[in-house]
């Protein structure tokens, strides 16, 4: 079944709002088995919305627009939709108490533009807009289906999964014979990984089972799907790929869930192995205390952390060796070391982790350029130090030095004695 | 003069990649004095592809295409082109001998598939793509133009900045008689700034003057735009609404420039007056040492920073007193203003700011439910600390903390003695 999108707006034209909706609305269909072929833009324009309702009607099963159906003279979609059917606005009741009662709860004065609101194209039902004030529409035309939502974007995602999903399986039939997993990767790059690593696949894939790379700041997130008459034939089409895929990057796996982050998955391991944390920032400038602290409940784990940003809080809060600082320099294994041993020791934690490097654009010599950065790790047992080469922009390296840092220590909470290939640790 | 955008490719129609492309084009034309009134994205499918440029280089003037050029078997971009002119593929020698070059200088094998990349319709004049190895395509077609580009967003930027709009500068006659400005505002909500500061506008608005509010995470994005016969008449159409903004809004002004945040202000101040910084984070968890951090160039001022999240650090290494906290709590005037005085003391600087609060979702109370947050500020003349209440949400918590927080700094730097309306000072 293919499915277009329509969405109305001059802020999307122009730019001033990135079209995420677009890109919503095309992963939660292709997720329920539906293929979307074609997503336009145009204008709070009545001509326009009719001429694009004509040509998806008739080109494809499921029509999903949204946008143009707020309160005030610019928002057309309505109008637009009753003239192309030739019919009336009507007004549906219980919308328009649902709309008093949402301004009477807030205490905000009730305007007639307001009611209009609850004004709907009689040829429509209405999906109940529980979030907001503007009711979505579901016309069904010819066995074929066009549901016009408001854009907002809670309010849309909240009218497309309790609304119009329900209706759509009801009245088509549908069932989702889509298999879907996420698997989370982090510290080996996008060609490496699928190079080296997971290799040729192409007798795994076919037309119902595929693999996608998504590249993002923390790592590699890898979508393995599949199609099939019913749920679990998709699933098992999609077994051999994932079985292969899990076996040959066991190592660089940290998560199943599509929206989890390293610092999730690092404060799972510290909970549950009872094991305190304290940090010694310097080049990461505080980005992965924030990180850790982003994360519910890392107060129990967490102890605190320390940016030192100069020489002078290095030794004086920290306790590194003025000596071994002149001697090496900041950028350097014995300073990365004695930074996490003094993170540890003043928070009384259990692990101590550090960075230090340059992160540029300033600050380079010969023979530590801008991107070398040095990550120390101080347990009772275990203390080494790890370099990375890392690269010319500022906020890249502090991002890219964060991440290395909480992928070093998954690994060892995890039990993990190897390093990601492209570091060199070096133990104490 | 109208612009059309056709974005290809089945990663914008699924939702694995969002439309930042269709947005920047948008956002560039727009800024050129031009009408961007609508924006389809289509499969890899040469019949959809043929009919997105019939329909379009029959009502607009622009058409701007992206995508599809790679040189895999499911790029059809170029074939779909040759089959709607009725030409050939023909070879661009420039081009060949460029991309030749470009695999050369990095020491990768050249194969057929990279060469076919130099071939392009006979009817186009090529933009030449010196960033990438898929060449630009400039059709002129009964006064209209089509551009088509690759969808890698530095070559496409590329192309039309350098390529496209002088072009059709030449061709077209087009100067850019638009006048745009920024001006960023912190410390302040959408419609208090609106309602009360900026007050009724209409008399400034007209079809070429206009006024765009763009909400993002560290305040509000003031687009003032407007365009006519010449740049220095829409410059001065401008003029009135400017200068009004400016003194109704005066002192949630922080900046001009567009891209510009509120900790590279803040930085610019504290180098300026020669000031230095250190930070005690509780419910912001490293979130401000971070932003601080990513200015370039912030070791100048910033000393350092303690995430103190904890009462043993808070007591321990910040100096707070015991008995204080345990008769006030963490989040608190006391122990905020503590923080303050104990970063700037430990850290040696001049300036100490402080954050303590219930980011929430859990750890609220009664008397402190999730969002109180306390904000300390000390120097060696002023000591004072600052109550928000916020929200229910963590991450919306721990950002906002860290934008009031700099905004604060922002003001007393700035020699505004006054708070933003929403925060109650108390000075020590």
């Amino acid at each position: 079944m293919q499915v277009h999108i329509i969405t109305i707006g001059k802020e999307l034209l122009i730019g001033d709002v990135v079209n995420t909706n677009a890109s919503w609305i095309g992963q939660f269909f292709t997720e329920q088995g539906l293929e979307c072929t074609r997503s336009v833009t145009v204008d709070d324009d009545a001509e326009a919305i009719v001429r694009e309702v004509e040509f998806s009607l008739n080109s494809a099963d499921i029509t999903i627009m949204t946008g143009g159906l707020g309160p005030t003279h610019d928002d057309v979609t309505k109008h637009a939709l009753c003239d192309y059917f030739g019919v009336e606005l009507a007004e549906h009741e219980p919308s328009r108490a649902h709309i008093r009662h949402m301004f009477e709860k807030r205490g905000i004065p009730f305007s007639s533009s307001n009611l209009e609101q609850s004004m709907v194209p009689s040829n429509c039902e209405v999906l109940f807009n529980k979030k907001g004030t503007a009711p979505g529409m579901y016309f069904a035309v010819n066995g074929r289906v066009l549901a016009a939502l408001p854009g907002v974007p809670l309010e849309m995602k909240h009218l497309i999964r309790d609304g119009l999903m329900p209706k759509l399986t009801t009245d088509f039939g549908l069932i989702p014979c889509y298999y879907c997993r996420y698997i989370q990767i982090a510290g080996i790059g996008e060609s490496t990984l699928s190079d080296l690593n997971i290799g040729n696949i192409t007798d795994y894939l076919n037309g119902r089972v595929s693999l996608a790379f998504l590249p993002g700041l923390q790592g590699i997130t890898l979508r393995l799907s599949s199609y099939a008459d019913t749920p679990e034939k998709a699933r098992q089409a999609a077994m051999p790929l994932e079985e292969h895929i899990r076996s040959k990057a066991a190592e660089f796996i940290f998560s199943d869930l599509p929206e989890d982050t390293l610092q999730a998955a690092v404060g799972r391991l510290l909970a549950g192995k009872n094991r305190s944390l304290a940090l010694a920032e310097s080049c990461s400038g505080g980005l992965i205390s924030s990180k850790i602290t982003d994360v519910s409940g890392s107060s129990a784990y967490y102890m605190g952390g320390l940016c030192a940003y100069s020489n002078r809080a290095k030794i004086d809060l920290l306790g590194v060796d003025a000596d071994v600082l002149n001697e090496h320099g900041a950028v350097s294994k014995p300073v990365a070391l004695q930074m996490a041993r003094g993170a540890a020791r003043r928070f009384n934690a259990d692990i101590g982790l550090s960075t230090t490097g340059v992160a540029g654009p300033g600050g380079g010599t010969p023979g530590k350029p801008v991107g070398t950065i040095w990550i120390g790790f101080w347990s009772a047992d275990t203390h080494f130090a790890v370099k990375a080469t890392l690269f010319k922009d500022r906020l890249v390296n502090k991002e890219r030095s964060a991440i290395i840092a909480l992928d070093i220590l998954r690994r060892r909470l995890s039990g993990i004695d190897s390093f990601p290939y492209d570091l060199k640790p070096e133990f104490a």
